[in-house]
């Protein structure tokens, strides 16, 4: 199926950037630092219509679609074109066209095209729909490592036959192989999801540890970390093992409680524990509080992915604000992509597009010069990750 | 009296705005599904000064005016020729010239410009000093429905003699006879107002319901619902009988505790509620919170009528940022206009100008067609009151 | 050494800024209602880096500067020239250049530059590294005028020996010598640090107030006004002697719980005190909050102060924010700089520039003449806090 070719990333706002820093961030090479595989199967329109939709769980309504939202409208204007379609095709025309790839090669296709050269993969969630993070590596020819869920890692140990007893042992020597696979670069935790981060974040005994594995262990079906304690252990010992943490901080589907997952909130964490990097990712729409807390905390870092490929064109703004006051140092680019590898490309031709937009107003006022954009751009788009992440 | 004729709404910033979009925002019929009367009798200044101020309850102290302000100057911009005076007449003129015109008039030369085809009231507020929602419609030329506030419903029962034991079925008895009254399109809460948002929003047993009934009516003087058993009662049997519930959230006045009015804090009541349209008014500065909550659930539905209003030209700053994560299929326009007609009329065509600006943004730069900008304005403008109020 | 000329504040976009609009910024006196005073002696690198980052505790680590920010940028921007280096000179020559000047003579250099007649000073915090109010108002050929800080003033109580029982009497005095002192023409409140706003803002009893002194006084070590009951009787005192009040808001460094420092947290307070007039400082992120506050209220007035530097380039996006809702007459123009003097005039830079294009953006589109703009800078640089002090 013959596909096309990405548009020029400031096609219409030519005259917003000036034509170094254009031509920079046209080729710059990015790190995607948190973002999962695209799908291994074909889907059809309902699971895509769900897939660019983040807050729901439910199917859409059929008197809309989510074609009609600031992303879908970038889809339209941005991966059109790489199926060969001309630009803003319509959702319909689109759809059928997507159809006619398969989806190895639609995820090639897509992913190539993205400019990463570096995929930091979170395997933690529904692994059996979506590539791994070899398999996406070969598909965007790149290269990639992985970021372990200590929910997931838990579970795995408890599902897997690990008694109450053993359990704060065993996840130690979980995460001490963790940090000798050279594979593995980081941990994520969801604690967003299951209790919001307004909990007791002192590190806690062993002894409890065992007691609330115990509680967990007595409740029917496959476990399930929801319990703080458990959380805060994951988190602790993956600190003491050097490892560093993801934390996912606001904007996700509606499981969680939103106005619970202010990075804010996790002041008490911050200040008490070693000072491995933490990482903040999306954060919309309390984004200017990560930017404070990347200030305030020289192991904090953030980054406004997922968000900026739902806010579409207005992504440009979220980048904007990103830029407040934080130091160049600790901002990281993601896609967060999970699924259709739309997601996988919108990711880094909205941040590049925004980071012009921002950068290149910066220039012509004589706010910065040229170099200094150039090289905030390579900071975030990579340099900053290979720092944190030992790479 | 002569009045004058409302500027162009892109006085000013007609390079911006795409002829095509900008034709068509001119004259779209709009649905303002959130808006109050105007006042039936001539008012004086301080009661104007008092009017344009949303937060304060207190007369405008002696050193400052209310014109200062971005919704001043406004007024002082687009009400001006209204009244035949240029733009920007001085603060002090147009308090002059609009004291020569009576209160009708005023009313039906400011309603008028505001292109809105149907007008739905609010009703439960204040009755006796604006018109009715049929003497809107008169005077606007167009139509009006009613919105009926579930506080007051229940006020009026408690205080026309129904007995706490009788107070459940009654109140189901009133929703009733709401659903099946063609003039009444839904329901609102101002649970703002009265406990904050972060109540439990169980579905409460009648006996309870009674139980609160009771103690209410042991206090002296008129009923005021403001134990959370009866408001959650309300709302849960607003759902029940299927009517779409508007909730004032966030921007009000300084009865209310701002930060108990994050629609975040209603996540309890949304997830477990009947998928009856619910529609979150105003939320400055909460938008983004309602935007995310937009796109989560399918029932749930924003604005960010008032404060439209008051911020003036800078509303061209918030329509952007409600336009970030929802789709375009969940959001609605409204004025909340009430009173000084003024605010009818300004609602309208900041609203207009802030779309103008954005969309037109967003065209100029190839994120979307002129189509699909005209498209979203038809579905904000009117089609998605359409479809959540079955009008 | 000789030192250089600050550039023409509207570098870059003279385009932007309608003339009559400039010219006026370009030279309005100012009055920075909340500043400290200048390094008194020369400092190093580690201390130059540690004092232009709000948040962090810690020195720089060694893979990063400070430079390497908005406020760095703004730096090198605006600063190198007053130096006599090219803008945008590099962060290592700047440094170097820097180290040439003596402590007053970078002072002078920098805080004359600023065009503050005025400055009202916060003498309350390490006071031995700064300049007295007095000596900065010498550097800077001006005037200045003393903010004392409740918290301070208590503590210098206790540990000069005043017991629990004399506490509340000699808290009166002290606050009926400042009232009477021509110098000083407010207080300040630091609760931010403290205890952050979410305590009982009633006002306490004189018995309540001497038992928490007396358990203040049971603890070893110099007297720390840690407890609400405390602060509360300090606000409360503070109101009752008609002084003015100081707080700070939202962003400052990680010792306070930035969430806990929502001004809307001190709802309670705002509306059970006594009138004098309350000045929210700083308050971002919240500074959407502040603005509803200060409409809401005759006697709450705010900045952007602090804020305004740290954001560089970007502050015309906060500036713009602050001019939401609130009316003109109540908000206030600070830097809230403290020891490098780069923070004295870049806060006046920064904030005349912003000014420009965001009131020039107004008069461009019609939305203010520019006689209104030119009376906004007035109100915000100068008026509005001769009104609140009585200067």
């Amino acid at each position: 199926m013959p596909g096309g070719e990405l548009h020029d990333v400031f096609d219409g706002i030519e005259a917003q950037v000036p034509e170094g820093l254009a031509e920079h961030l046209r080729t710059a090479a990015l790190i995607d630092h948190h973002v999962h595989g695209t799908f291994s199967e074909d889907i059809d329109r309902s699971t895509f219509e769900f897939s660019i939709n983040e807050g729901s769980n439910d199917p859409v309504p059929p008197w809309m679609t989510n074609f009609d939202s600031p992303l879908g409208l970038s889809i339209r204007r941005w991966c059109a074109p790489l199926l060969g379609l001309p630009a803003r095709a319509d959702a319909e025309d689109y759809w059928k066209r997507r159809c006619e790839f398969g989806a190895d090669e639609l995820a090639t296709t897509m992913v190539r095209a993205a400019g990463v050269t570096h995929w930091i993969v979170d395997t933690g969630f529904k692994g059996d729909q979506i590539t791994t993070h070899q398999r996406l590596a070969e598909l965007a020819a790149g290269h990639s490592s992985e970021i372990v869920r200590l929910e997931r890692v838990a579970e795995d140990l408890l599902d897997g036959g690990t008694s109450p007893e053993d359990y704060p042992a065993a996840m130690r020597a979980a995460l001490a192989s963790a940090a000798a696979d050279p594979t593995v670069v980081g941990t994520k935790t969801i604690v967003a999801y299951r209790t919001g981060f307004d909990i007791d974040w002192t590190r806690p005994a062993d002894a409890d540890v065992v007691d609330r594995a115990r509680a967990l262990a007595a409740r029917p079906g496959s476990a399930r970390i929801d319990d703080p304690v458990l959380i805060s252990f994951g988190v602790h010992e993956a600190a003491a093992h050097g490892l560093p943490i993801q934390v996912h901080v606001g904007f996700g589907d509606r499981d969680l409680d939103l106005h619970r997952c202010d990075p804010l909130l996790l002041l008490p964490l911050l200040r008490a524990m070693p000072p491995v990097p933490v990482l903040l990712l999306h954060c919309y729409p309390f984004h200017r509080q990560a930017g404070y807390l990347a200030q305030a905390f020289d192991h904090v870092n953030f980054d406004v992915g997922l968000s900026i490929n739902y806010l579409g064109t207005r992504s440009s703004g979220l980048v904007a604000e990103a830029l407040e006051v934080a130091p160049f140092a600790k901002q990281l680019y993601s896609s967060d992509a999970f699924g259709p590898p739309e997601l996988h490309v919108l990711g880094s031709v909205l941040w590049r597009r925004a980071m012009g937009v921002v950068l290149g107003d910066w220039i012509r006022s004589g706010d910065c010069a040229e170099a200094d954009a150039i090289r905030i751009v390579d900071m975030i788009g990579a340099a900053n990750a290979q720092r944190v992440y030992g790479i």
